[in-house]
């Protein structure tokens, strides 16, 4: 058994390691958790121990290959997964900056081509050579797995790793949308479904940024919630008989500045949030199935409000960083349930049945 | 006959003045040349005597009243026009700033509130109380007509009134739809039927800003002007397969960053010619009629290409400055065709009829 | 006694009222409570009856004459004060969207013209032609002024006489300060003296705005109050022996992102905060008495790390409108003495012996 | 000897190369040509051969060690240098993205960190652990190169290796000054000794960009070379008695509303061609001689005029990728003269005694 150290920390690193291996890959797929090797790290690689995985809805997704994109075995990946927090066992022989024991997250992205122009420019989130984790590169779901030492998040003190996996891709993605978005200080945004584990967490952005969120979702639980992670208004969908009045009536009597779409069922009625605040924008996150359908308007509507629609996809290295240090400074709080291992199989069927409410973390380390 | 004076110029304000009035206003309405009384400027107005008004499909419809607006009788407007350029040939009370003798333009909001957010914030084209010129004020059909003495735009020396009349709403509608769209300096944009009056303007602006222009239409004439006029590539939409295959073939492989869409039968593939570039935008500015189209997209589509879809409307008092300033730099050129008076109920009929190609200017000093 | 009338509310509009003029102009001024004219609204303004107006260093160096400005005398003004907060009594002639009793405020700037580039491009703070309240127009000693329609701030409800007054100019520089720095949500900002009237607005408002602010300035008793107001740091200049170091130690080892300079004893030290921090900013807010000093440093030290120095003036129409937005909210709370009005001349002079600490506002109706 | 093969190209890889090799590095440096070692790619690194390096003055500065670095010698480096083009002819074991035979240039950044705040953001070229070509890593004063694959700018077909050497370092430099002054298209900006070979990159890249550049210089040749290279004015310090009321009458009456200083000798007077510019900025790019000068001005100056002093210094990927797009569209020619290898060692010697004008560029195939 290798191992390396870290001061007097001691970390051995065995030959295999516990993973969730997908089984029969498509529509009646399952996953099994299994031994498999530990991979060893290329020379600008570093091998994370994964402490905790968040499991996220396009897990599933890449495990049925029902996504326009080539299935997992294309790539000869058997795990899913992209929420991972760790700490770093062993460096790459070309690696600099990081040291053994150091704090590691791996997000959606598993690593971009560094030397584009979107790479260059901030915009590495669109980078066209970039790297999907657990699609085309294995996945959180195994314990031990590499990560591009440029390209993995540091995950600062104070920040658990059950907090910092969620980040990785929920927290992170919430981040860009509100950047994207260009709403400023004191502007209202609007979080369709908002009391759910996503929104949530753009709520508590949305204010750490100096935004005023409403969220629109139902039942009290939500409500307190949402409240209390710094929502000004909650809109329960059920109690009022139309929204975008609601939304108009908290919103300075004219409408929201903006809306963060995460759960596709909420584009229907996105614009008529904004419809009356000039320069409003709807922010497309949330991916509907394939054809279902379309976000637009009438051009003369666009116009004569100067209204806005835009796609933002998922966070930036950046986004990150910025995410993970709110969470430091106490102002993005995760509200997850944390499971063992074992229960990760059946986890992922929940997901997949839309049984599971708010974020699952796995923790590699319980059983 | 009341005189007033500036320098050694001497204007005498005549009681009445030609215009082209509206008569039986709706869809069957025509234009007559009518002597109506020269109005007196409120104190904070100045009396404007025109030499020259552009015509545009906008006064069409207001005089149809077939857009969702009140017809221009509830105003008490008979004369339509919003692309007026003369000279302050008298001032009221409390006007500072003007002097008899300068040149002004009115342009297609006749005067904003002053006092909204929008107002302050440089955006007061979208003003919620903006009153529109030949609609809800008296238009530029007629001679001499009064304008709000802050919101009367300066013409420049060097910028003939010929040039400075249609500068007043399409070059500066073309500018505010450049600035809205946040394309930068070296970036591909589209401007389909670009070889037209009003895209034609675009196509020139872009070229001062630094954008690289392309122009998607037909016939060699049109070639002519658009390359001429600063379009780095002219695509004949009769001439090739696949327009945006074209598109994207000069731009990078990838497609334009931008697409500026003025005449509303060019949204259905607007899209296409952005649909690869990460970040591309299309800007809706020529407004179709009622309930005929909508333009959008799979929300997909916008996410994972960062696409936008945004609307503009009219030029700001800055943006009409700008264009003012392009043109008195000789970077904007105006190709009109200049017509006597006494042809302007003809002229409105043509240019309802779409018999038009360019743009027509009214010099009222001619027969 | 004329009057005017508001639904049922009756304002009785005196002939004469109080006012505290300035006697003996120049270094050895005097205000004394006098009985002047009511002025009379020109067509575009309005008359507001003052409640409250606050006192702030500028007065005095209007009334002295120490500035490089011309005297009051020279535009008949006898008023100083630029912080008023009342409610309209009567209205001029033309003026529209201002009702009899709607709350008003009165700001450094008196009026812009309203048609310069600059006015269009929501910069009117630095209007050329612009004119200072309490300098050349009369200013909000006097309890009954007038004021252009247009630019007189409309008091939000909720936001007290008391808390509008000196929103009007110090928390309105403040925004506007904050807002030209460029400084992003999560940044580090420095407030020397910000234990004081004007530097504890700053703060409220940096932490409304998402940013981080850092206190220096001495004493428990500020210490104190910054924490309240949402510093995160307070470094007491006397307890340590190099802020700079402590500041670089609190902002994340490096340095803060910007420094607001409002007292300018702080200028000296300013840059030694921002040293290390790439794209680092100093923004200059406080008047050194003329000719005392420079503010600067080697080229090479602007180059190597991008740092930058940059001035900024009075708040905005639209600044003001946010900072009362802020205190409308609860996240901007005025920490002021209210005085009555017999006690403003010599109030003044504590103010000009620096005797003062915090903000005075005067109440008229507080004998 | 080895060799690589790009489809029927066969790059024939010497065992050493000639190389200028700085000899007595310190006040009495000299430059040789001798033969060295080539060396051997690391696995993240491309081997380039060059054709083409610019001398800089900052070669010189190394050579001399008077610049507040440490020696070369301490990083074992021998030749300085940083604007060189050449094409890639050996590839490291895990370089993607570049193909033997691809053109390829070297910056004044040899690589920079890719994981930190600024390298993500898009101002790597702050990166504080960047590495800087011909201090701490080899220059391009040496054949044969190493450069980091992913920090190797891609030369595109249509720019000469002549034009694209200095590019690297001074077009690029220009272009992150002109990006980073935040001016706009259609504003004023003057370049103090403009006509030179800095300078006159910054008058093209102004140009395409959109600014209106007015040079300040001497001779009836640079009055030739800034006009037909764009420049609006050309100002000579040598005819007009007060260079910045000339500035000021060429710029609208007002002023410039930037400065980009190059030369150290311009700080002195660059404040006054922007004093009356509400906003106005200078721009230091120019290293004067350490504690030479200071450049700043009065707190009051910057509040009351809303003005800008800051830094930038080299250019980004992204800055070299623009300039060099704007060469290959013919919108940046280089004005340089090429000189064989032999004259290298006089060349930097002229270069240290101020008897070169323009750009010098040394071929290393001419003898």
């Amino acid at each position: 058994m290798a191992s390396t150290q870290k001061g007097e920390t001691q970390f051995e690193i065995p030959k295999t390691c516990k993973a969730g291996v997908v089984v029969n890959e498509g529509p009646d797929f399952r996953v099994e958790i299994q031994d498999v090797d530990v991979p060893e790290p290329g020379p600008d690689e570093v091998l994370l121990k994964l402490n905790a995985t968040g499991l996220c809805m396009s897990d599933v997704h890449f495990m049925m290959n029902d996504w326009a994109v080539p299935p997992m075995s294309t790539f000869n990946v058997k795990c899913a997964g992209h929420e991972g927090a760790g700490v770093v066992v062993k460096l790459g022989a070309n690696v600099k900056g990081w040291k053994i024991g150091d704090r590691g997250g791996v997000k959606p992205l598993w690593d971009v081509c560094g030397k584009c122009e979107l790479c260059w420019d901030g915009k590495e989130n669109y980078c066209q050579k970039g790297i999907y984790t657990g699609l085309a590169a294995t996945g959180t779901y195994q314990q031990y797995i590499t990560s591009p030492a440029r390209y993995t998040s540091p995950i600062p003190d104070g920040v658990s790793d059950y907090v910092a996996g969620p980040i990785m891709c929920s927290a992170s993605t919430m981040h860009r949308a509100l950047i994207d978005s260009g709403l400023k200080v004191g502007q209202w945004v609007v979080f369709p479904g908002g009391g759910g584990g996503v929104g949530i967490q753009g709520v508590q952005l949305a204010k750490a940024m100096g935004m005023r969120a409403i969220v629109i979702d139902t039942g009290a639980a939500k409500r307190k919630l949402s409240l209390e992670m710094g929502a000004e208004s909650f809109i329960d969908f059920k109690d009022v008989p139309n929204v975008a009045e609601e939304v108009k009536k908290v919103a300075g009597g004219v409408g929201a500045h903006g809306v963060i779409v995460t759960a596709y069922q909420a584009y229907k009625d996105a614009i008529s949030y904004i419809a009356n605040r000039i320069g409003g924008v709807v922010v497309c996150v949330g991916l509907p199935p394939k054809d279902l359908m379309t976000i637009g308007a009438d051009p003369s509507f666009f116009s004569f409000r100067n209204l806005k629609i835009m796609g933002s996809l998922v966070g930036t290295m950046q986004d990150t960083a910025m995410a993970l240090e709110y969470a430091q400074r106490g102002l993005l709080k995760q509200i997850c349930e944390v499971r063992g291992l074992s229960q990760l199989p059946e986890s992922v069927q929940q997901l997949r049945r839309g049984e599971i409410a708010g974020r699952i973390v796995i923790d590699f380390e319980k059983p």
